[in-house]
């Protein structure tokens, strides 16, 4: 009819983090939510916690007087039950198992490049101009993982991890300086966690450098509590943490919904002139890239220093590794 | 310094409910915020789980460029660690005890108004001038019991129940109609749940009267489903609601922290002319106050019709004997 | 590409109400905005003031961090310059004369109906899936003749006049009751202004009828205080009102974006049902309606008490005539 | 009695700036409202446009669901009429005269430092712990006159100028670059206007310098176009600027409303440290400060290359020959 729709966003898989992207797509009345999950079994009950979640965030809504559709859809191991995706204009992956004792990180891997060929053929099928994002872990590889199985332009599929890291990291700057959040300007780069390569020739509060504002040991500590910022969560509170990443993600939809031509570090392809710029081929990794109505829409070209280039180097390395070995396993 | 001062809203009980009033608060930005709870133990690690959702909380602010303190407080159960109460302007209650197999009734009062007991002297000795809002459950007699242990003013004391209900009942008509919640107008009274009374006469969409848009059937039947809209959740994530409580008690804090004078169904203290009109002495329970900055301001009152009434003397009743049982047990 | 596209709001008039609207559009960052209208010619030079508040209205989004894009266009009297119009998905007309010394009331419609034909003949050729809302007054009337020259489906052209009628008496009632705007609910019917006709027996506060809570005399005085609440303005600030009345507009827009299916008074064609039951035929005038995506979707029937129905009869009268004049005159 | 109160931002001036600062806070319902300003005489009426705005204002928050108040009183050119001033948290001066024809520089510096001297004494009497945000121009000037008069702490009295300049200037690049204004990091010091200096060595877009993103010769051109901002718009509008000026100030009032230790650049008066490091003695001149509930808290000390200093050290000059002239016409 030619007339203007209103966005709707997919979460595949409403764990703490896939619930808490719907929790803030309805506070801010971004787009309609549809929520997608397996049931939970206990011994005596299956619970059908995706739609309990999704009714609790819809009665939320009415309550902060916001109209948004946010439902919940049980689906199967197999794929069953996805049809609800036709329509919509972004996917988050947040499906995934934890890694459980016993299970050597092949066999992580493979359950999770499996849980990602179910969702990803689902969402060729049904949402075939869906942007998607992914946050399940290892993001750099399931992101690769889902841009090769949905088969979409490169462009369409996003990893989230480095709006995390920059937050953690500004969060880490600002309690130390009382300043605003406002004031700092953060970049990172490369693979998520502990292989995150900050860019401290580029990062300062208001103007001034990281490196002037603080010692070199101060700096290096807030480095370190960043990355390794999820394991400080998961030390506390014996969980991972989802309010920061679910944010991250919703982060990324808003500049996707408004075209906001945001430079956000997502994980992407690298293809042409910008693998040879970060010199990183056949690789989806963490890059600062401008994020709008189409996806993720140019990569934004940062000079490194030497020792950025060495990390760099090797947080490209370590997701090589990854995806070759998915390739070896023959998951892709 | 006789300068403005931001507030404050502390948060006893860092559960899924008292975490998500933090939430919220934080992506409105509309106060700091202090976090208490006890830490979690297991077989062999204790867990500060509230100091890893108040960092969780901090960093997902950071990430929506929102300047808010979150800070964490592991306390113990005999009440220390407390001091940081200190110059909260609100201070929500949700701590308490589930009801767990083999614990009767009465054991799960005494346990309750116990912690009850605990909080409600910290915040009398560190924040005397604050506003309270239990949530805990039944929270008709522990809004009673805080009321009478803090020994503050009636107007300072307000239990979470009606908003709830109401965003419930509202969510359910707006599905059925799809009409915006905004033109959703519903009026609840009596105690949290099950002893709801809706008052449909004064309830309407647009304008129009319930009970012209629905069969007498259908009404009763949403009705049903609003009274019964807590366990329907717990029965599909087999644990409680905590986004729609949590943004109801949010309701409530913006209520009194912009002076809003809104009118909001609250559990509150009856005395003098407004005990008589609804006919219900020394009994806290829902009815529609006018919240603003000084708590709870004014009893509205609204015309029960004979049916109503019914209902209102029943709900009444079932709260008068949950308070005299904990006069009994000498537990105030 | 199938991919969602931002949507875009055109206003066509940017003088005082014009501008409001694309000054809070831009702050919630709802829509892309372009602005149309006449240069301003002094004796010795030509403004294009259009382009100027556009500038600023830019400048001001990017201090509030918001990406929107604001355009302004300077067209021509006889209609040259309308074709950024293409892909607005709203339309905005503002456009009109004020009334002047000397020029009859014949004058000022001919002169106002003149401008409606240019710049419907404009938005039906640009932007034929557009939906239209009509500011310019005499409102009822030109929304008449807006759906009669763009030959759009009745459900695409709303006339604004209730919402802002609405929002002054809320405004007064808040006022002398000292409660939360939130809490009140108004409903009126009608012509705007004058002929507005409030439905007290529908409308309340907090559940409570504005008959229970106000004399008759004091009711009276708020009524026409509303009535006149524009005249009110004009006589403060010698010009008319434009902070109410463009946000006025922004609810309905925000209702048309998010497809709230929110019941707004809008004036609008009525057409069979609904023409009989509110007993006015070929005419478009103030009633509750239904808003969402498809432009306002279904008339909200209100039963009215006699003296309402009475009010109501004279309104419906006084715009058929205006109606009718038009016809006489040939301008449609 | 201890609790919290809301905040009063009181704006002395509701000339066009004036009254957007009160709009935009009064949509983001940041505050109570009061306006102050001088009748409107024209030859066969007095108008009372203050209240006429500040009902308009009243009007359009209620539409917006938002509860706050917004009062307008009109005051005498010899002061009568502020004692509603008492209690303001923030107060906002707008007021001034443009220049005229015939009048000269001194003539007009000498008008409008009597009317600082005017709202100073009162703002002094009434509201005491009050914040105060000087926009009336020559901005550097008239900051100075206001702290002097006053007697207020230097932290408490700050001017507006940098924050509009920024916003400009970071709108330009956004329009030019295509990217979001939230990648945007510009720093200017200096004057307002002809004299701001730009910080390029510490100005960049998503962490890339702003001398790689542009050619020397377009640098220029946007330096240029945001110096003569102001002279832009008023030769599209035939007036100045108001929504950019009006959501700049409020940009101040929410970081020291929300205490968030922003750094914004404010003219402020430099002593000591301050004065010694920027190697300006007893002037008020834009510098980033750090603004919080205190004020501005903090001098930021930005490294200047060979350039700016040059830059920065005339527009030192030029504001001090604006504040040695009104101190030998005896002014202050």
């Amino acid at each position: 009819m030619g007339e203007y729709q209103r966005p709707t966003v997919s979460i595949i898989g409403a764990g703490n983090v896939g619930e808490h992207v719907a929790n803030l797509i309805a506070i801010r009345e971004l787009a309609n939510i549809k929520m997608f999950d397996l049931p939970r079994k206990t011994e005596d009950k299956t619970f059908e916690v995706v739609k309990g979640k999704a009714l609790d965030i819809k009665q939320m809504a009415t309550s902060l007087g916001v109209d948004v559709d946010v439902k919940g859809y049980t689906v199967t191991p197999d794929g069953q039950g996805y049809e609800p995706l036709r329509n919509s204009d972004i996917v988050v992956i947040t499906a995934g198992f934890p890694r459980r004792p016993g299970m050597s990180r092949d066999d992580l891997l493979t359950a999770n490049v499996n849980i990602i060929r179910t969702v990803s053929e689902r969402i060729a099928l049904y949402a075939p101009n869906a942007t998607v994002i992914v946050v399940s872990n290892p993001v750099d590889v399931l992101t690769y993982a889902t841009l090769k199985i949905t088969g979409f332009s490169k462009n369409k599929v996003l990893g989230m991890a480095g709006v995390l890291d920059t937050a953690r990291f500004k969060a880490f700057i600002a309690m130390e300086l009382k300043v605003s959040v406002k004031n700092i300007n953060c970049y990172v780069l490369g693979s998520h966690g502990d292989d995150m390569v900050p860019l401290l020739s580029a990062s300062n509060v208001g103007g001034i450098p990281l490196t002037k504002l603080f010692s070199k040991e101060k700096l290096e500590e807030l480095i370190n509590r960043t990355k390794f910022g999820g394991g400080e969560i998961v030390n506390l509170m014996g969980t991972s943490a989802y309010h920061a990443p679910g944010s991250s993600v919703v982060e990324m939809i808003e500049a996707i919904l408004r075209d906001k031509k945001e430079i956000l570090p997502c994980s992407v392809y690298l293809e042409g002139e910008d693998a040879k710029f970060y010199n990183a081929y056949d690789v989806c990794i963490g890059l600062p890239v401008k994020v709008g109505a189409h996806g993720w829409e140019e990569v934004v070209k940062l000079e490194l220093s030497e020792e950025e280039k060495k990390m760099w180097e090797s947080s490209v390395k370590s997701v090589k590794e990854g995806i070759n070995r998915i390739k070896e396993l023959k998951l892709i």
